[in-house]
């Protein structure tokens, strides 16, 4: 031992678990009368945050929650959602977000998978949870979230209302309360109506820090920043979906890196647009309490409801697919106007990922008064974790060659370890040539603890010590790197390997067109050949014959899409396109591969 | 166990040490062709910086250092400062950066202390250094900095020249070496001159994310995020100092915190004013190297240094204690104007900490253009750990009410775990009314691993899960906390405990007023009265009897001093106002307790 490994010991003082609900307490402390959250009518300060948030780790505990218990939420963007990040992991509980455009099926799946324990669930999607956990084999506690500011379709289905449960009158819904057993709550899990349970062993009450903000016993997180944070399905396109198990140390990471990356100032309004059960919205619920912004919460994606926000309320930043900015570029003019008048020339910040922009998108964007900044990532590390950091030079540029960098998927975050681009065989970097194409591999503490109850598929996953992302890219002599496929997306025609996304690059450019995917068809001679489906813009018109001349002049003849179809594309709930339908469509997979 | 800690385990791939040596590296990845280190006619990049820090690391690996050892360094804020910062804990090694006012005696007792291996040192003060080593247990090696930019006294005392050693020429001085056995290096540690040593255990050579940095064999830290990083003296204002311990943890999450407080954008122009000997710059040598910004060397801190810098490099940032802000303020005008009229309206933002800021200078300052964040801590907490976070209210109160505001020591770090003001006693919160005294105490991850070779005072320092920082307070009801004086600073008039601090203010609020210091002084009937020593500015008059006056309007006739003194007041190197000597001259102290 050298003299620094003598007595000198980790301590209550000078040691911490990294956790991002620490921001949330910091944000009641520091700025308790600061807004903090707008959904429609309601507004509410960071301490009514706290507070509520507080309400909900008691409450939950008052039901059983412990240490390492799942608690699903399947909840749109609304105060609740965001509630729950930090009111369940403060416990030392994973917070389990759905996909709320999931079928039953896939649903019931995953209740059992994760071994839910409580449900909190939106009126809006109460009938296929019902179905869902009807055909569950585990029996979790249901808590109904009937939102104010919803007065579409849809019944209570379980023992406790949200509200209720948060104001501390937690009687049984007796009146709602279903037959089905499932959803029955037993008596030994009935909720102390004079709140006097104690904190889970992983939390214990403490007043040190919390005591001007009125809470009889707050809840810190008393576990290790190693400890399960968040549970987050895989889209599944091949096989089970699979289940990322997030840390409290990397979602503090990527919640901090997100701030750096995008020089996230104090007090930034933020909107919404990214589905929060999406890798727990990129980890910005955290991002934005650090911040102690604003979260204006939308419950549904509309150019009306994105724009009228701008204008209302001064937005600053907003993060989403490409088709959320697609469908704001293409939004129509006066709405655009109206949205962007009142920022009086300020622009607006949005990040974009889930699927490489087009060049086109990028400029459009730049044009409207958006910034768009490019991040790259996956479920497996918290959403984003590489970014096209802008370099001074590329601002002299046209503005189209400017887009071209931009493009890329640039570098590792300031706290990912490494991201590189690696040939799959032998493991080694390929040269930073922009034309070796090898696999996108990341490493560092924002990287998931590993697949739930899937330790060979973790492995397999970690293998080599980096994260294998199955994705199939370049890197340029800039470090920069740019993603050229997924593995399964790229089309082999004639032995050569093409890229679907360079085709894709190509139509965009096309004024007709609103979004594009390219997918591989089947073909008697070349094995494969390039098949495009395009959805075109309102009121645009043009015909295959066109796009294959635009293609000719763009592409080498390889590469030109051997067959085109128009129609409305097939997307998942974060607006990413889903290819493997298309390939269904294309007859590229037989439909039990999808 | 539960379900997320089965098969879940910290791999290569989802785990790495927070280090922030790794800032460098991506800097140098991602920025390699910015502008990282100004100093007189030298201009480098990130890419030199990082390849430079490299052929350090490995210089110091031939010369047989291996992790835990200590490399002490005694230089100005010159480019070689910053790269130790990088290539001694990149190694696992410990940077001990010495104040280089210090005298021999003092530098004796640190290199026995820490036990220092190898001496970087200054020409400028290598007579005092070399002093200390002759009369020192250890026999460190010796490294001379030979600054081009220097052309002041001093020989070099070593057995290397530090350019020579990066150069890889690592040949020994012997025209310089001096006789004295102190210095001599011996055989066994000679420098390998083909530079074919290997790095030592704690830093493995590794080619991943660096292949494209030019490196044969780039060396990463491969340690422990807990190992030590740096060890910093106290001033030790009573008894001998104290080594304080930094682990690469604490300095990752206090350089990212000073982003965070600052809102300091990606590409700042950091000035060093700030000593990078105290506590290692505030750890900015790290945060400025995440974010990629200008390092701005200054050897010496003048007015013409400091406006002429901001005129000619666009300097955003800059950190000192009052006094360096307050030299500014109190600049001949034409000096001010000049060196600010580039500015074309943008604000230079400024840091300060060390002692609590007058009003009168906060309010001075926002005059001039400069805008001041005031922050709090003390070396055993990586320099400041709490804020005096502005709320959007203050804004539109009158300046001088709002400085008072802005003048109180604030909230914790956005990555410190907390900060409170207890009683004594029992270590219970005083109330949040801003009048009850008590001890400000800290803790988090930005606390020192302890006290190097003092297990009973890291223990006492460490009491009860907190860090004692011996400072008093009171908190506020919005939470900030407020010093009211060192406990050893109060004056006890009477049996009424008195601030020193409460009459400093007063006394800044006279305009002739360029510095004060109140300390107790021996009374026969109240045991203490107030003692003010008072530096006047530069062409300023005034009277004992007029400051007496003064000070009657402003505070209860108890609190009024009893005494009153002119003259230059004994700062420290870092512009803190030395009490202790002003103590013995009151005859407050006897000069042995001193």
């Amino acid at each position: 031992m050298n003299i620094y490994e003598q007595n000198l010991p980790k301590t209550a003082a000078n040691y911490a678990a990294l956790s991002p609900v620490d921001f949330l307490l910091r944000a009641a402390e520091v700025y308790p009368d600061r807004l903090a959250v707008v959904h429609g009518k309601i507004r509410r300060t960071w301490l009514q945050t706290y507070q509520r948030a507080q309400q909900l780790a008691h409450a939950l505990c008052a039901l059983g929650v412990q240490k390492g218990d799942t608690v699903t939420a399947m909840l749109p963007n609304i105060p609740e959602m965001l509630e729950c990040h930090f009111g369940v992991p403060v416990l030392g509980a994973v917070l389990n977000a759905l996909n709320t455009r999931l079928d039953a099926a896939s649903l019931t799946y995953m209740l059992n998978h994760g071994q839910a324990k409580v449900v909190i669930v939106d009126r809006e999607f109460s009938k296929v949870m019902k179905e869902a956990i009807l055909n569950a084999n585990v029996k979790p506690i249901v808590i109904d979230v009937d939102d104010s500011e919803y007065d579409g379709a849809g019944e209570c289905i379980g023992l406790y209302e949200y509200e209720a449960l948060l104001a501390g009158q937690a009687s049984a819904q007796q009146k709602n309360a279903p037959t089905e057993s499932a959803l029955q709550l037993s008596s030994t899990q009935a909720v102390s109506s004079s709140h006097t349970t104690q904190p889970a062993s992983a939390a214990k009450a403490s007043l040190s820090g919390a005591s001007s903000l009125h809470q009889k016993d707050p809840i810190t997180f008393q576990g290790d920043e190693w400890d399960a944070i968040a549970l987050n399905y895989t889209s599944g396109t091949t096989g089970e979906p699979k289940g990322v198990v997030y840390h409290h140390r990397g979602a503090y990471m990527n919640a901090i890196s997100n701030i750096l990356e995008w020089d996230l100032p104090t007090h930034p309004v933020y909107l919404w647009t990214l589905p929060m059960f999406h890798c727990n919205g990129w980890c910005f619920p955290w991002a934005i309490a650090a911040r102690a912004g604003v979260n204006v919460c939308l419950r549904r994606v509309t150019p009306e409801g994105v724009f009228g926000a701008i204008r209302d309320y001064g937005v600053t930043h907003y993060c989403g697919a490409p088709i959320v900015h697609s469908m704001l570029v293409n939004a129509p003019e006066a709405l655009k106007q109206d949205g962007m008048s009142k920022l009086n020339g300020s622009r607006v910040k949005g990040m974009v990922a889930g699927a490489a922009p087009s060049a086109t998108l990028i400029e459009a964007m730049d044009a409207l008064g958006i910034t768009l900044t490019h991040v790259y990532g996956l479920t497996e590390v918290y959403g984003p974790c590489t970014v096209c950091a802008p370099q001074q030079e590329w601002d002299t540029l046209p503005a189209a060659e400017r887009a071209v960098y931009h493009a890329r998927q640039g570098v590792r975050y300031h706290l990912q370890g490494g991201a590189d681009v690696v040939n799959p065989e032998t493991n080694e970097p390929v040269p930073r040539d922009g034309q070796t194409i090898g696999e996108i591999v990341l490493r560092g503490n924002i990287c998931m603890k590993g697949y739930l109850g899937n330790p060979k598929a973790t492995e397999a996953a970690f293998a080599g010590g980096w994260f294998h992302t199955g994705d199939l890219g370049v890197r340029y002599p800039d470090g920069y790197i740019k993603i050229k496929d997924r593995s399964k997306d790229v089309i082999i025609s004639g032995g050569e390997n093409i890229s679907s996304i360079e085709i894709e690059d190509v139509l965009y450019k096309h004024p007709a067109i609103m979004a594009v995917a390219v997918v591989a068809k089947p073909h008697p001679k070349w094995g494969e050949t390039p098949c495009a489906f395009i959805e075109l813009k309102p009121g645009a018109q043009t015909s295959a014959e066109e796009l294959i001349k635009h293609c000719k002049q763009h592409l080498a003849g390889f590469k030109v899409p051997g067959a085109i179809e128009f129609g409305e594309l097939p997307k998942t709930s974060t607006g990413k396109i889903q290819k493997f339908e298309l390939r269904a469509r294309s007859g590229a997979v037989s439909a039990i591969d999808v």
